[in-house]
Parts: C-alpha cells; structure tokens; sequence
C-alpha cells in the first residue's frame, strides 16, 4: 500500500499506508508525484475538518497542487510520453454533461476534486489522472513552479472573465496568495498598473516586491481616493475583490469606474451587503470565479515566457517526511508567507 | 409664458405659465409635443419630493418620455425635417466627456436629463432638444406607441446587456411597468421564453397575455424551481431581477443557470445582502443598468416590426388639461395599469 | 444485418443489407430512427461522390438529420428514457481534446459525423449514439420538426456567432435552404428585420412568407442599396453572407453597416477576392461557422415555444423504402423545395 | 503668418508661411508643438500625391502625430491647464453622428484628420485642437514618446480589438513600423509571446531586441509551421496580419488556432483572395482595424508604467528647420529606421 499525507479527522495529520485506487485506465496517465503545495483549502480541511457543505467524514489524502513525472500511459493517450514533466488539473468533470460541452467544465456539478470529501488527494508519491487534465511543462518551469500553476491559474481566470482591456487599470482588495496571484495574472494579461490594497504592511510588501504593483494600506488610506487619485478621478477599470469581506465589498464598488468591471474573488463566509444602485449608477459588470477552466496551458506559457515570476512566492518547503511540519508551518500563517510546498523526493 | 404641468413642491403639482428655455442653437430641434408618458419616477417626484439625491428644490416641469412633431430646424440640422413625427431621448451627456467617447453616454455624471432636478421636463407644448437625440418615427408607430420607446429603451438596455444568445430561457422577477418591458425586449430580443415571477396575479396577467411568458406567482409557488423544472433542471440562462426586493435578489441567485447572467434593473432602497459565493458556484455573470444608450433606433426598429407591441399597455389616456388628474390616476398604482399618457392636442 | 440506404459509390445508391455497429456502450443510447432529413451534402455525395477532402471510397450509409424513440438506454445514462422522443446530433467529438474542453468541439479535428467518409449516416432503422448528443424532443416537436434541427442548427450557430443586438437589422445573401435558416434564426434571435437577397423569385417568395422577412432579387435592384435605403443609410447591422458566390461576398462588405458584423456561412469553392481596406474602412468583424456546438438545446426551445417554425419548409415526404426517390426529387432541387425528408415508419 | 511644412504638390515639400485656422472656440485648446513624427502616410502624401480617394489638390500641411505644450485654454475647458504637456489624437470626429454616440467615433464617415486631404495637419509651431482628443502626459513620458502614442494607438486598437486572453500566443505578419507596434501591444495587453514574421532580417532584428518576440524570416522558414511547431500544433490564439499581401493574408489563415481570431491590420492594395472555407474550418472570428478610438488614455497608461518602451523605435530625429531631410530620409525606408521625429524647438 502507498503512503499519503492523510486527514484523519479534524486536527490529525498522519503519514500513514492508506489504500488508494490505481488502475491506468484509457485516458489516463500515472504520475510520480515531485511537488506538493499546501493550499489554504487543505489547511482549512486541517483546521476545521471541512468547508461548507464538504465534511471530512473519513480519512482523505490532502494536496491538489501537484507537479511529476509522468511514468505510465494508458489506452489512447497520444499527446503525452513517459519521462515527461507534467503538472495536473485536480478537477475532473463528468466528460458528457452539458457544462462541459459548453466549455465551463469548472460548474459541471459533479466535478470531482482532489482533496476535496470524498475524493483523495495528492500527497502520495504516485497518482493516476487523466492525459486530458495533465499538462507538460516546458524545460524552463521547474516542478515548484508546476505545483504553482494550480493557485496562479485562479488568478488568471479571474484575469479572463474580467476582458481586461490592454492598458486597464485595476485594483486588487486583499493581498493574500490568492490576491497576488490575481494581481500578477492581471498585469500579464493586460493591465498597466495593479494597486493592492490590505490591512497587513508585510503582505503588501511581498506583492509590491514586483513592478507596477502599488501597494494601498487599507488603516492609513482609503483604497477608492487612491485609485481615483491616479485615474484623474476616474476609477478602476477592473476591480478583484479578493477579502472577502463586507468592507472591501464595497471599497469595491466606489473604486470601480464607469462602466468598469468588478469580479468577486474572495468568499464571504456570510452574504453581504451591496450596494446594487451605486453599482447600477456606473452600470458596471460583475463577475465571478470559480476555480478555473481552460488555463493550465496559458498559465504554463506566461510562466515559461517569463512574464510572470511564481518563484519569489515559495515561501519554505519541506520534505514529504516533514508534511505534517509543512502544514503547521502554514497553520501559523506567517504574513509574508506566501507558498508552502512540500517536496516528494524522500518518498 | 407656456404653460406646463409644473411640480411646485411636494404634492403640489400645477398646469400653470412658467419661463422656459427657447433658443433653438445649432443642431437643435424644435418640437411640438403630442404625447407624454407618466413615469414612476415623475410620480415619486410628485409623491415624495425627491429621488435620492435629487430633489425638488424650486417648482419644475415633470415629463420625460414623449413624442411630437418637429417643427423648427437649427443649424446643421440635416438628418430631421419640419414636419417630422419623432420620439425624444430626454439625457443629454457633455458630448466631449471620457464616458460619451467611449458610447456609454448614459454614465457621464454630466448628463442632464428631463424631469431630474434641477433640469426641466417635457408636459409643456413645445420643447427645444438636441437634433441628435431626436428620432424620426416611422409611419406606423404612433406617437403614444412613440411615447413608450422611453420606457421599453430600459428593458432594451437590459436585455442588451444580458447579450442574450438564441433561444435563451430567462425569468424576470417582478411584473410592474419596468418588468414587463423588460420581459417584451428579452422575447424579442432572442429569448425562446420568459417566466415572470410576482406577488400579484393582476400583474401577472397583464404580461401573460403576450405569448411566451410564463407567469409564477410566487406567493403559491417558488420561481427558482418553477424555473428549473421548466430547464430540465439547469435554470435560467438569463435573470432580470426587477423588483427590487431582498426576496427576488436571492431567488435571482437562484434560479439562474451555470454560467448564466443577472441583470440587476430593480433598485433596492437600501444594500441588499447578496450570496457571492452561490453566485460563485455557478460563475454567474451580472451586468447592471442605468437608463440606457443607443437604444431609440433599434427600439423603434422594432415596433416598426411589429415583433413588439405596446400599445396593450397604454392604460389610459389623460388630456393635458386633465395632466394633475392623469398624475392622480397614476398615484392609484391599480395593478392592471401599466402606463398612463397625457395627450397634448388641447395645450 | 439491418437495411440502409447505401451510397455504393457516385451516383449509385441502394437500400439493401449492410453490417453496422451495433453496441450500446456505456453513455450510449439505441434510437428506432423515424424521420431522416435530405441534406445538400448527402446529395452532394450521391452527385459528386465527395465534397473537398472527403472522398467515398467505400459503401456508406447516407443521412445525419435525425429524429426518433430511444429504445435501449447504455450504462451511466440518466438524462433519458427508454420511450424518448429525441433529435440527434450527428458530430461526436473526442471528449477529451482541447478544443472541447474549451466547448467548441465543432472544432475538433476528431469528431466523427455521420454520412462523412468514412463514418456511416443514420439511414437505417436503428442507430446508436452517446446520450450527450441526443436531445429530449417536447411533446409538441413532431420527429418531421425534430429532424429539421440539424439544418436549422447551422442557422442558430450562425446567429449566435453574430453577437445580435435586440432590435438589429439583417442581411441575408442567398435564400437557399441554409440562407431561409439563417433568417429564421435571425429573427427569433433578435433581429427586428431581415433582408434576404437571392436570383430566384421563388426561392425569395418561400422566405418571404414568413413575417419580416424583405425579399430582395438582385437581379433587379442593388442589395447593399435596398438595405441602406432601410435603415436611413447605416446599413445592416449583420450580414449573413449564405450563397458563397464572389459577388454576394462583396454585396456583404458593401451592405454592412460601420462596427457591423458579416458572418460568412456559404462555402466558396475558392478562394473568394476579400476588400480588406472596404472592411476596414467600416471596422467590421467577421465571423465564421463550422456546423454548430451546444445549439440543439435551444434550437429545440425555439421550435417548442413556437418563435421559429420549420414545418412549412418539409416540401416532400418520402417513405423509407422509396429513399432513391427522395434523393431524386431532392437531386431535382426544384427552387420552392426546401427540405426533403424520408420517414422510416415502413422500415 | 505661420511657418509650417507645406506639401504644395506631389513630390515638393516647402517650410514656408501659409495662413492656418486659428481661433481658439469653446472646448478647444492652444498647443505649442514640441514633437511630430513622420507618418508613412505623410510620406505616401509626398512621394504620390494622394492615397485612395484622398487627393492632395491644393497646398497642404503634413504631419498628425504630436506632443506639444498647452498654452490657451478655450471656454468650458477643465481637464487641461496651461503649460500641460500633452500629446493630440489627430482625428475629429462630428460629435453628434451614429457612430460617435456608439463610441467608435473613428468609423464617423465625418472624421477630420490632421493632413488628409483637405485637412491640414500640425507640422507648425502652434495648434489649435479640441480639449477632449488632447491627453495629458505623465512626467515620466517624454515629447518624443508623446508624438510616438498616434502609431501606438493603432497597435492598442488591433490589441483590443483582437480581445488577447491572458497568456496567448500571437502572430505578426510584417515587422515594419506598425507590425511593430503591434507586436508591443500585443504583448503588453496579455500574450505571452508573439512571433513576427518578415522577409527582411534587419527588420525582425529591430523587433526582436524585444523579450518575447520571436523573428520568423519567411524566406527561410515557413510562419504557420514554426507557430504550430511552438504550439504543440495548436497555432496562433490571435494572427494580427500587417504585411498586406496575399501570401501573409494566406499565412495568418493556416497559422491561426482553431476558435481564434485574425486581425487584418495591413491594407492591400486590391482585394486579396481569401480562402474562406479554411477559416471557416476553424471557425475563426476576424477583426479589422480603422485608426483607433479611445486608445490614447491606455497607451500613455501603458508608457508611463514602463510596460511599454517606444524610445529605442525612434531612429533618428531632425530639427524643423530640416524637416525636408526628415522627410528625404523617411522616403529612403532604411530597414533598421521605424520612426524619424521632427523636433520643433527651431521653429
């Protein structure tokens, strides 16, 4: 039996033989598994022991980040070979439903998703996918920033469904991974200049770390006046609220410009308050995200142009022996911490 | 002095002489009105003195939607002749500014717009308005049909923004004036069918008796799932939330398809809590509305057609000397009335 | 072995015995086909016995407009019943390709579609297909209705692909059967109006049945000139180029309007001379079609709500065992016959 | 009088006086001009005397691309101030037209251009222009940079036209000044590389000093099999064809991907045979470009940010009193020269 980072239930960690399906079927590729991230999802399974409606009920393999080897192909699968370096979409939809024949298999229903109850995840040194969802890395992306592609390809939908404009200004609420990575996705896709706005300095720090990132401390000045300020008074052209909270919310909307885009990235716990008519008083567009569809292939062409730098955002990684000192350290939170991962090679 | 029906302060209203512009500069026309509309936005007006941040701070002439016939040409006026039936757009933008470059005239914060404080309406004989948005009706549209094209510009603009795809299936929610315009220009507009969802069954009919729609009341029966069971369960591929209330906000939300559209055209007194993370599982657009640009030419395009027909909706008719009672009638709100004109021809 | 209607070779058909695949694989379905719609390219193979690259070099069973009963249901399929009253669609994609993955799997360079050496049609009593590409027909969808989707689906890909604006005006070059469908589709996808131009008056008079449809013989009069002349000298909003001949490619460029959009559906035999600088001198967008993707869904609302109806365009009916004859007739192409179909009860 | 350069006829330029236009009306403003570059239309006015139907009948002055200094400000002007640096959009369109209020006032069939005939343009010391086609620069943007945002602006409309998601690849077709230009725009506004493709070696060195733009020499190597090469056979998400002759409008049709997008920005000189069935097999959407509108905010957006360097495409720059040599040198077409500057501080 394979070995695995494994739930067990709530606040209990172990690495520990755990019996895992492992038939190549046609379609299918098996990976070596060499790159692990720890994303705040598996952190929250840790913590919390679930995440709205999905309940760690049993033991599950954590880990969705993931970048390998691949080592064995199924029936069928032509576009990819033995000894290739790979990363993986960790979302399966179901092939025939009619999401996916329109092209967002991301809202198929039943998507199945590594670590995410029922189904395991990632952390163990050899997985099955299918070839479709399996992308190659080019020679210049390393395997850390293959596991990488997974969190940044949420930025870069994000990016997408906004339609930036090229020269569009945005302005990006909440500095965490998942805001600087819709930040760096928004200024490779288009956009002139990003502001970031949090209430963190250390966090802002790591985002304006890169170029044309302008950082917005949230306690000392008012993210819209800001924006508005460096617009001759016009707005943002995109908005990414990516704080999920009540406050940024509506920073949001009074940041907007005419006719401008706001997209709802973070998730508020609790619905919130918006302000429908301020938002109808410059008919702006909102959309949302979820997760991604269509973007490992562009994402890993951004990275290996190298337009886009992931690498100054791993923060620590630990060896596969260590996973659990892994998760502790990305329990703690460090606010410049960025990335974990978790390196297989001792597996 | 013309006369005019004048709003000399909070239900007050007088048909009285009053000091009006009436320069016809260049590319202005002159017009001599034949039919206006009573808007809920008048009516407010008259009822409450003002409309959030506009109020009615010294007497004004109430008035914004309505037809006549042109009759004096200014400078470089070409595309209109004395003699002219035509409707009238009653938002003028700075034409210079960022926003009427950019064909969003509608959000130049600059424009000044009939009947909105401080800016005069159009219940007074004869009116002066830019030529270019002046448009010539066509033989069959009648100026009460032509007074009408105001309203119906707003479900235009919301079923523009919708980017409706053919054979969509949408809801609308709520069954006043706004309502079913909005459902009229989703139908004609590409929508294979169109549930209407409200608390009052007069209202109801009065939509149902167009062809494809569908009306819910939702005091008997929930429209999400009426919605999905009428979609083999996948929802509205387009919702027009226009009622305006907490309620219909989150069945919106809810009846909507996976990668589908709300249309926010309601507006809500206050902030209205909002669910981003169901709008998230589905990776909903939603798109918002503020009166409308570009919308008289295709809205009269189709009357013309015959594939709209709103003279059901004409509810009654005031003559302009009975305009207060006409206001009075509309104050009544019965729910069968859809619009109330005012005829001109005894002015 | 089953009885089809076999293309042998150029020229030479017959309904006889022919051994076809006949497993119900998993998310498969059996179909007891009833009504077979006559398609240019099936005629076109009889005639010609190819069309570009695809050539018949061996028998092959004719037929892709279908419609009929499920009668077998494969394993994994919940969407239907044995009993279903459906409509097929012909093109089967590779599932996991990119380009269906990114819902445009009419792209794909895999799909396999029926009567397409080498693939074998529908023209037999029974067929099997993937449940993801069979469509519930309502109650009120007749199969004769059913098996016109196929055709009408290139018209609905057509105008969904032109981006219609509620209210547009269009152009239609060419009113052979692909041009009426077009208009058709056109119209109940938002068009106020359609123009529709061809050489023929009789093919124009079947077209101009329907309401808002403007013929328009080019013999006669200038197609570009007849369409500014309505709509006061803009031109049309959309041209739908359908009749593949180098003149009716530049009435296009010519009749749309500045911003418009011509969507090129006629397939030139060469290479037609474009005027780029013409096209650009309006900064038109031009779109094309490649059959269709996730329209039969809305196709079928269409027919049921009863916007769109296809049944005065079935000119003939034919039983199955006088297939030949409905080939004949359909090689005839008498100008007032739109669509021949074969009805598979006597099989 | 004035000093300006004067094309009095084909091939006769003078710097001599001549009497201009030059009352500064209500929304105009004053601009002493610091920068102007040499258009190859300029140079097309000079070496034939005409371009298409734009005649050169009478003495007219050159040049359209500026940046100068405010110094009079017009009645209702708020957005500028005397001694703004400033650069202009040379053309004007009737502010009132169809298309001005649809926001693509560049298809305005009144569109007056600075030196297209008879209109003449700015290679004068002073301007008068509206305040709203007039862009404050950002200090960090130089004159010369200033005078370089007008052929830039045709690079952002192709950009935005093209609507690049994050992380495509493109194609130019033509490493001249424009194909150059746009390869920058592309790259800034979202793609991840851009391959360019030219006979000329000198040229594709002066593109390729850029990161992630990779030369093509058509000579030797075949432009639709590298991109496919460099797409895992996929090809270009989005071709921008600037070379304007058959083989390269033949090129972007093979190298594009299927489901993406064509921009024809080259404009030849006759109509050009497409082969209309090869793009419909991929059903690819394609754009075509007329100036630009609503470019200049975002390309000086996209200068100062410094995503954007113009300087090292300015390859020489004559003082005005030589403005005949700059010209001399512009008909010369040195390879490795995109951009000669005229710089008015003689004047």
């Amino acid at each position: 039996m394979p070995i695995a980072l494994v739930l067990e239930e709530k606040n209990k960690l172990a690495l520990r033989e755990i019996d895992l399906p492992d038939d190549v079927g046609p379609g299918d590729v098996r990976i070596a598994v060499d790159t692990v991230g720890v994303c705040g999802s598996d952190v929250h399974y840790y913590t919390h022991g679930k995440i709205g409606p999905f309940v760690v009920n049993a033991p599950m393999v954590l880990g969705h980040e993931a970048a390998g080897i691949v080592t064995e192909l199924g029936e069928g699968v032509s576009h990819l070979a033995v000894g290739d370096r790979v990363c993986m979409e960790p979302g399966i939809p179901n092939m025939a439903s009619k999401a996916t024949k329109l092209g967002v298999y991301n809202v198929d229903p039943d998507v199945r998703f590594w670590a995410t109850p029922p189904v395991h995840g990632c952390l163990t040194p050899s997985v099955v996918h299918p070839a479709a969802f399996t992308y190659k890395l080019p020679e210049n992306v390393t395997f850390a920033e293959g596991a990488m592609v997974e969190p940044f390809a949420i930025g870069m939908q994000a990016a997408t469904r906004a339609r930036i404009k090229p020269g569009d200004v945005a302005l990006v609420t909440g500095a965490g991974p998942i805001g600087i990575m819709v930040a760096l996705a928004a200024l490779a896709g288009g956009c002139s200049k990003v502001y970031i706005s949090d209430l963190v300095d250390e966090k802002l720090g790591v985002a304006a770390n890169y170029g044309n990132i302008h950082p917005i401390n949230v306690t000392k000045d008012d993210a819209a006046e800001v924006v508005r300020a460096g617009t001759s008074g016009w707005g943002a052209d995109v908005v990414f609220e990516c704080a999920g909270a009540a406050k940024s919310v509506q920073t949001a909307l009074e940041a907007v410009a005419p006719a401008g885009c706001v997209v709802w990235v973070g998730m508020p716990v609790d619905p919130v308050p918006l302000d429908i008519v301020l938002a109808q008083s410059k008919e702006i567009r909102m959309e949302t995200v979820f997760r991604y569809a269509n973007m490992y292939d562009r994402a890993i062409e951004l990275l290996a142009s190298g337009k886009v730098d992931l690498k100054p955002l791993i923060s620590a990684t630990f060896a596969f022996s260590d996973s659990v000192k892994a998760f502790d350290r990305a329990v703690e939170a460090r606010p410049t911490d960025v990335k974990i991962q978790i390196n297989m090679q001792d597996a």
